[in-house]
C-alpha cells in the first residue's frame, strides 16, 4: 500500500514529537510536512528543535524543513499538537482550505460540530462531521480527540453506561509530561503534589459528558451524568492514575462490571486498526494495581488499565484508572482517530 | 518545673525515633528510659538502633542503656511507637503494671474504653478512661491517637460538623515516612503511585466516627457520618495530602466554612500546650495549595493545613487537606495527648 | 532451529526475573527450568513469586512448577541469578554436576579459572575454561560476567587500551534498581544521595583489571591500569552514570578516542547474536548527554552510551558513560555470555 | 542595637527570596528597601513575587513597594541576587553610586579587585577593597561569594592548604534548588541525571584557586592547585553533594586530616557572627555520610559536612562533601560576608 503523506502542526513541541516517534513506524501514515512558528520556519527540524524523547529521532524527519504553520504545503490529512494559545485560529485554517485537521489542542473540542473522539468510546461522533461542513463552509474539517486525565476517564466509564451511570466522583494523580516542555519546574514537582492544574476539573467534567453522548439529529446530546472532579499532579513520568467513585441505576454486581470491562471493543478493535490495543481496557486483578510504573506502557500505552474494584459507601462502587496520558490520552488516541477515518473513508 | 521523665517504648523504631526527636527539647518530658526488642536490650540506644533523622540524636539518649519492653524500670508515662504485631500485648501488660501508655499503635484504638484522642477535636473523650478503669482492672491506662491519615482528615471534619456533617469521599496521597523503615522499597515508589495501602481505608471509615462521635453514658456514641476512602502512596518524604468532598445538611456558605476553620481552637490553645500549634486549621487562599513541601511543617509540622475549598456537584463542598503524617500524624500528636493529660490532672 | 532449554537459579528474585523478562522472546534459549529456595520449591512461579517488572510474565513460565535449587532436573545451561549469600556453593555444585553456570553473582567471578566475561570485551578469556576444568575437576563450568558498574566502565574503556591506559578515576552515580528487591527504601533514597555502596568500590577496581587483562600461558594477567573509584546511590530507576577521567600513555586526540569507540566491535556483532546491540558503544555529540532517562534503553538496553570528552586538566581526558544496570550489566550481558558460548561450540 | 538598614536587589527571584527568609529574624540587618525589573516595580512585593519558599514570608516585606533596580532610595548595604543577565551594569551602578554590594552573582567575581569571599577562609582578602576603590573610583564596592559548588569545595579544601595542596579530583551532584526558578524542567530531572550544567565546571576551577589565593601586594595570587571538574544534575531538593579527590605533597595521615577538618574556624566564628556555624566543617563518621537529606540542614544549613575519608590509589585522599547550596552557598553566606564586614568596620 502507498503510503498516506501526513503534516504536523506544532511540530517541535511535545505532542508533535510524540506524534513524529508514534508515527516513526506507521504502516500507513508517513511524515512528509511539519509546520511550527515562524522561529522554526526555514530550518530543519534539527536545527529547530530539540529532541526530547528517549525514542530515536528519525534522518528523514530530522533533515526534513520546517515550514511555516500555514496551510498551503500541507497534505491533506494534519495532526495538530498546537499549543492552545494559536491552534484556534491555526487549525480552523487549514480546515478552510481543506485540510482534515486531527487536533490535540484543547480550542474545538467543545464546538456543537466538532467531534470529540475516542475511536473505541463514540465513533458514532464522526457523524457530526456533515454537521460540521454545513455550519462552517469549510472544505475540510476537525476532528479532536480529549485532555489526556479525559481520555482516561472516558474509556474507563463507557462500558459502565449500559448500567445507568448517574454520578462520578473522580480525584486524579497526573504525570508531569501532561504538562508539556519545559513544564512543570522540578522546583515545584520533586518530592511534592500539587493539587491543581488550571482548566483540568473544568474539562473532565464537560468533556466526558459530549464523549458518553449520544448522536441524534445531527448533534450531540451530552450524557446525563454529573462528575465531580479534583485534579493533582504527582512526580510521575508518565501516566494518569484516577481515584474513582460512581453511581449506576441498575446496581450491577462486581463481576458484571469487570465483564463489560474485560469485553468492551470498539470501532478500532473490529477494524483491527495498526494503533488499536487487543482491548482498550484491561483489568488487573492484584489489589495493588494499576501502577503507571509497571502498567502505564502495555500495549503500546494505548490500553486502559483499571483495577481495585469494590463497593462504595456512597455511591456503587469505587475503582482505580490509569492510562498513558501522551499516548492514549494524547498522540496515540489522535493517530487512532485518523487510523478509523481512513478505514471508514472519510480521509 | 522539674521534668517529668517519661519512657518510650519501640524506641529504636521510627516512630520512637520520632519521639526522641521531638521530645530533645521539650520543656516538660524528659526521656529516661528506652524499651525495645530483646535485640537490643542491654545495647546502648547508639549501639542499638541506626538513627535515621535529620534531627540531631541527643548524647544522653545516644549513651542511655535500651531496656527489654517490659514494664518494671520505666517512669509512670511511656509513649509507644510499637510495632502492631506486639504493641497489643506490652502496652497491656504496661497499663495493667499502672503506666499511662500513650500509644501511636493501632492495636488498642477501637477499644471502647480507649480514647482515640486529638486534643483539639476530642479531649472529652478523656472521660473515658474511668471506664476502661473499670472494664479493665488496670492500674494504668491507654490512650491513643488515630492514624496518621486520620488525623488530618477527622481534624479537617471538626469544625464542619456543626453543618451537620452527613459524607465524606476521601482519597488520599500519602507520603513514603507513613510507612516506617524500611518501608516501601524504592523500587516500588520511585516515580510512581501505589494505589493501595493495606487497612488503611477501613481505618480511615471508622477511626474518624469514633473521633468525631460523642461521649455519653460512659461510651463513644459513633458520628453518623458515612465515609469512602480511596488511599494512595506517592513519592513524598512527609505529608498527607487529601482530596476530600463533603456533604453538609446545612448547606453552609463558604465563608461559614473556611471562618469554622480559621476560628478552631481546642483545650491545647486554651491551655497553651507546648506542642500546640496557634492554630490546629490553617486556610490557605492561593490556588495550588496546599502543598507538602511547602506547607508540611508549619508550626513545627503541627498544624493542618486547607485550601482549595469550593463547590461540589455530587455533594456539597470539596477541598484539599494536608497535614505532616510523622508529627501531627503520629508522635507529634501523642505528645500533645500527653501534654493535655498533664495538665488535665490526669498523669 | 529447536529451542535450547535454559534453567534458572535464583528465578524468583529480581535478577532471576529479569532472566525471565529477556529470554521470554530468545530466539534461541526457552526456559523450561525454574530453581530457587526450599521456600519456593513445589510451588508455581506464579505463586512463588511476586512478579515485579513492567514486561510481562509469560503465562508458560507463571504456570511452571519451581524446583529446589539442586542439580538434578535441570537442563545443561543454567542462568544463575542467586544471592551471593547462596550463589558460590550451589553454583559449584552445578558446576560439578555437569551443568554449565552463566552466572550473574560474584562469587565465582575473581576465580583464576573462571571468565569474567563482556563478550566484546574479552571473548578470548573463555579460554580459561580448560584450566577451570583441569583445576577443579568438574564436569561442567562457571562463566561470569561483572558487577553491573565495571561492565559499563570495562566497556568504556576496552577500545581505550590500545591507547596506553595508565590511570582511571571514576565517580558512579548508580540506579536504585542495581540493589535489588526490596533493595533500598525510599526513606532513604528518594530525593537523596547516597555517598557509598558496599564493596562497589573493591569490584570496580578488581574486577576491571581482570576484565581488560591477557589471556597468556593458561591465566589472566591483569591489566595494569590503576583505578580510584567512589560510588553513589541517586533517585534513578534503571541506568548507572560513570563520570570518568583516563590517563592514556599516547595521548590520543579526541578524534581518535571516538573513533576508537564508535567502531569498537567484538565476537557478538561479527557472531551476529541476537542480544547483541549492532554497535557495543554509541557516542552522543550533545552537550548534556547521555542522560538515564533518554538513553539507557538504546538498543533493548545493550548499548553503553558515553559523551562529553573533552581534556581532563588532571589526566588526559574526561568523558561520562552510561548503561543499563539490570540489562547489559547484568541478565543481559550473561544471555549474551551464552549465546557467545553456543556459536561457539562452548555449550 | 538600632537594626542596621538593607536593600535586596533582585528581591523577586529566588536568591532574593532566600535572602528575604534568611534575614526575618536577623538580630543586625533589616529588610527596607526591595529592588527589581521594571515589571514589578511599583508593586507590593506580595503582588510582584510569587513566594516559593517553605518559609513564611515576612508581612513587612510582603507589603513593601517594590522599587527599580537604580540606586537612589536604597539604604547603603545592598544584597544581589540579580540574574547574571543584569548584574553586571546594575552592580557597578550601585557601587559606583557609594553602596556597598554583596553580590551573589558571577559577573564581578573574577574581577582582580574584588574579594570573592568564604569568610571562614579568605577574610583576608578584605583588604582588596582598597585597590578596588582605586581602580574604579567607585564610592562604595562589590564583594562577592563564590558559585554555590565552588563554596562547599573551597571550604573543605582550607583546611589541606597547609598539606600541600597540589591535584583535585571532583565530580558534583547537584541540587535542582541550585538552578533557581523555573530552572531545571521536571521533565529533565525527574528519576534522571543530567551530567553536564552550563559554566559551572569552569567555576569551580577558577574561582577555587582565587578563593585559595593569597593576599600580597594589593592583589591576589592564585592557588597553584590544578582542578578537573565534572558537574552533574540529580534529583535532589537542596544540597550539593561532591565526590572529591586530592593530592597532598605532605602526606598526611587520615587523623591529621580530620582534625585539621575539625579544627578548622575563622573570623566568622572568632567574631561570633550571627550567621556563622559553631564549626565551617562537620566530619561524620558513619559509611554512608553526608547524604543531602539528613545532613543538608545542620546549623541552618551554614555547615559543610565531610565523610568518607580512606585512601585514593590515583592522589592521595579522597572524600565526600556537602553543602547546602541556597544557604551556606549562596544567601547565607552573603549575609555571614556582610556580618563579617560589619564587624570590620567595612560597612
Amino acid at each position: 500500500m502507498a503510503h498516506i503523506p501526513v503534516g504536523i502542526l506544532g511540530a517541535t513541541g511535545m505532542v508533535g514529537q510524540q506524534f513524529i516517534a508514534l508515527l516513526a513506524e506507521h504502516p500507513w501514515f508517513k511524515v512528509e510536512w511539519l509546520g511550527a512558528s515562524a522561529r522554526s520556519a526555514g530550518k530543519t527540524f534539527r536545527d529547530a528543535a530539540a529532541w526530547r524523547l528517549p525514542n530515536r529521532l528519525p534522518d528523514e524527519v530530522a533533515n526534513r524543513m520546517v515550514d511555516a504553520a500555514e496551510p498551503g504545503g500541507a497534505p491533506r490529512l494534519v495532526f495538530s499538537g498546537l499549543d492552545s494559545s494559536v491552534a484556534g485560529e491555526i487549525e480552523a485554517a487549514f480546515a478552510r482550505a481543506g485540510h482534515l485537521v486531527v487536533s490535540n489542542s484543547r480550542n474545538h473540542r467543545m464546538a456543537p460540530g466538532v467531534p470529540l473522539l475516542i475511536p473505541e468510546v463514540n465513533a458514532e461522533h464522526l457523524k457530526l462531521l456533515d454537521a460540521q461542513g454545513e455550519s462552517t463552509g469549510w472544505r475540510g474539517r476537525i476532528v479532536t480527540n480529549p485532555n489526556c486525565s479525559t481520555v482516561v476517564l472516558a474509556t474507563a466509564l463507557a462500558p459502565l453506561c449500559q448500567f445507568g451511570l448517574k454520578t462520578t466522583m473522580i480525584t486524579t494523580l497526573q504525570a508531569i509530561s501532561g504538562a508539556g516542555y519545559p513544564g512543570v519546574p522540578s522546583w515545584d514537582i520533586l518530592g511534592n503534589v500539587i493539587p491543581h492544574i488550571g482548566g483540568e476539573e473544568e474539562k473532565i467534567e464537560t468533556e466526558t459528558r459530549k464523549i458518553l453522548g449520544t448522536f441524534a439529529n445531527g448533534r450531540i446530546e451530552y450524557h446525563p451524568v454529573t462528575i465531580s472532579a479534583t485534579t493533582t499532579r504527582v512526580p510521575v513520568q508518565n501516566g494518569h492514575t484516577e481515584s474513582i467513585s460512581v453511581g449506576l441505576a441498575e446496581r450491577p454486581t462486581p463481576e458484571a462490571i469487570i465483564e463489560a470491562w474485560t469485553s468492551f471493543k470498539g470501532r478500532p478493535q473490529d477494524l483491527d486498526l495498526p494503533s488499536a490495543p487487543p482491548r482498550p481496557i484491561v483489568y488487573l486483578t492484584e489489589a495493588n494495581r494499576p501502577q503507571p510504573l509497571l502498567d502505564v506502557n502495555r500495549d503500546g500505552g494505548m490500553t486502559v488499565t483499571v483495577g481495585r474494584l469494590r463497593p462504595c459507601s456512597l455511591f456503587d462502587y469505587k475503582f482505580v484508572a490509569l492510562g498513558h496520558n501522551t499516548i492514549r490520552g494524547a498522540a496515540g488516541v489522535a493517530i487512532l482517530n485518523a487510523e478509523l477515518m481512513h478505514r471508514e473513508g472519510l480521509l
